[in-house]
């Protein structure tokens, strides 16, 4: 297919005729030596043991909702840290720059790993501990899973691809299959609940129904290679594989098998008594974001670009993306780039030769089970609700995200 | 199979009929609460920034091999730089402990990347040059793969397996096919080579064979999600997918397409007049390693573990990972964790039940091709050579690694 395999000896001489020399590549040889190095990084010690990043890069993180501050308190932790997607490449976010979700009023304890403790126990035949030592003996699995928090939503008044979608990213997760745990504490017939506790003033518990935790939840202690970050739950968290970020508990300490759903902190703000609105519906939808361009970003001038961005859902793999380069009018199918991890982020990538004019750019992807993400006006449409720029998706927000880009090369939030 | 699916119920249970009591986790629950943090880590602008691992996490890279130091001149960066694979978990190496390796006398250019250029030129109709901004915004793929030093081999003197294989890494590169540029500058017919130059004093230049540049090699600028680290030759590197680590050009900025091969300053140390051992023989062979127990470990006593390692192979996936646990006398198929991707680090594990007698532990891996990981005595034989503590794999190094497990836990290199 064209759209998902371009003529690759012809994005370059395509945009060098569209644009009348506005090429990629210059066409002759530089002129004696090519530049070199500024000067040279002396290697040092610390260097050697854990390596950084150049100087030069400058990818940060930033507080979020944006323009949040830290708290007033002593600890001066903000409530939420969203991760720069603008920048993104590939699937993994580094754990430098993993988003983070802290539960309200919360802040990081800092742990030692060889007095942490993990306690299985409520309705199972025997309760069980664990330490870091003995968790990291029992059969392990490794995975990459995206994890989101369900208030990531898009405003008219947010601006770039971290501001409007931040609240998400994509690691490799290494535990104990949390069956493997459960079926060792012996679960009693039919107990269908398991209530999670982590190392937080306010416990950051979650109920979890028996069936998903015996299907593919992880107590994960390893995260892109090394040991869980402290802002990611040091030294073990749970994973929910593609259930919203609140469930997956962070310093996890203990697992209770209980006869009903428990009603803990975190439901603060979930609770609502209108079932199709309510954001406690565990799975997060099918979504995707263009990550380049995207808001805030520049195009130097027409011609080539390799549209990218992340699609991602609760429900399974992604199975199809969807890209428009007129505003929604027509569509193509993008390239999936690798393979498709269920519950993991997925890159695409979208060739287009720009020719200068205004625009509006959107992705929208579909799941293994066919979920296929809606725009803002279905939601809007489905919700009996007028759609304008104070439209807020209810609940969990997965609707399309369209990105205008202006004739001078410049990229916005198109959302009105 | 058994071996590759343990009924994951009887590990404990089994452990303590085993060991009377040395059971992995408590029969009974804690009493009272559970332990608490030590502390709170105080939020800061540069931890929202860019987070940091935990205070209680020492894993660091070492100088390699081991013993060696810092070099007198004022740059102070030692030659090659090893990674603790015995902490490792999964499959990916976090860029902060991805290993090193350096060409001979030389340290970390600091490149602005803004003034970097590649150049495409030779045998081709257009050379071209091109600004990292021009380059991506090409087609790019992410793929995930290890790179290894030639020189990774394991001998009797050497203790863990950091000192043994640590010069081996994995990560999820993104990049712009190789392909796709050649392509482009339009080789002319029959060139048969590419010489790669980097931007180091000695240009860490290497000749590469046309039919591996067109077919996976990628001009890389991401690495697990975010730029290159400089000593990964921020902002470009080549990736030359199995060939041994030398090919894989740091701080990339010309490629020339040429009519022969060209000899580099690269190619010292890897001349032979003997086809059979002549290092330069690009790929790397199908090999693996156990990481979990391995050398300068202590097991706290009898009882279940998983046995857990690493495989890889320059010929492609790994197919299969064979585990002996009584010296190489019998062997059982291990678990390959998630999929094994081609020319990728990939992860396995195997369920095993110490009865705290004195043992051998051994893995040997198989790829696609069919190739097997041989025994340093096969590779002996095969080189007519007497085996003994002195004996070392002539050229590339992908032998068995024993491990001795002595009856007080402690585990130990047991290359005799």
């Amino acid at each position: 297919m064209d759209s998902k395999r371009p003529d690759r000896r012809r994005f370059l001489k395509g945009g060098a005729a569209l644009a009348g020399g506005l090429t990629l590549g210059a066409v002759e040889p530089v002129v004696g030596q090519l530049p070199g190095p500024e000067g040279f990084i002396k290697g040092t010690d610390e260097l050697i043991a854990y390596g950084e990043r150049s100087r030069f890069v400058d990818s940060v993180r930033i507080a979020h909702p944006p323009g949040s501050r830290p708290s007033p308190d002593e600890f001066g932790l903000v409530f939420h840290v969203a991760a720069p997607l603008q920048d993104s490449v590939g699937v993994i976010t580094p754990s430098s720059l993993h988003f983070v979700g802290t539960t309200r009023g919360s802040f990081m304890p800092d742990i030692d790993p060889r007095k942490h403790r993990l306690m299985i126990h409520g309705m199972v035949d025997r309760p069980l501990t664990f330490t870091m030592e003995e968790l990291k003996r029992l059969p392990s699995v490794t995975r990459t899973h995206f994890i989101e928090c369900a208030g990531n939503s898009s405003r008219s008044d947010r601006r770039t691809a971290q501001e409007t979608h931040g609240m998400t990213s994509c690691a490799e997760w290494t535990g104990v299959p949390l069956s493997v745990l459960l079926e060792e504490a012996g679960v009693k017939d039919g107990a269908p609940w398991i209530v999670c506790e982590g190392t937080e003033e306010v416990k950051g518990s979650s109920s979890i129904p028996m069936a998903k935790a015996m299907e593919d939840c992880l107590v994960a202690y390893g995260m892109n290679g090394e040991d869980l970050r402290p802002q990611q739950g040091f030294p073990l968290r749970l994973m929910v594989p593609g259930f919203e970020g609140i469930f997956h508990t962070k310093y996890l300490r203990r697992i209770k098998v209980v006869d009903r759903y428990y009603m803990t902190y975190n439901d603060y703000g979930h609770l609502t008594q209108d079932p199709d609105t309510a954001a406690l519906g565990y799975q997060i939808g099918p979504k995707s974001l263009i990550t380049f361009p995207s808001g805030g970003q520049e195009l130097p001038g027409r011609g080539f670009y390799e549209i990218s961005g992340l699609a991602w859902s609760g429900g399974g793999a992604i199975s199809r993306v969807e890209v428009s380069t007129d505003g929604g009018r027509s569509w193509s199918d993008a390239e999936i780039k690798g393979s498709a991890n269920r519950m993991a982020h997925t890159r695409f990538g979208f060739s287009w030769n720009w020719d200068g004019q205004e625009t509006e750019l959107q992705s929208r992807c579909t799941d293994e089970l066919g979920q296929v993400q809606p725009s803002r006006a279905q939601v809007a449409e489905f919700f009996e609700v007028p759609l304008g720029p104070s439209f807020r998706v209810p609940g969990r927000d997965n609707s399309i995200q369209p990105w205008r880009v202006a004739s001078d090369g410049s990229v916005h939030n198109a959302i009105s």
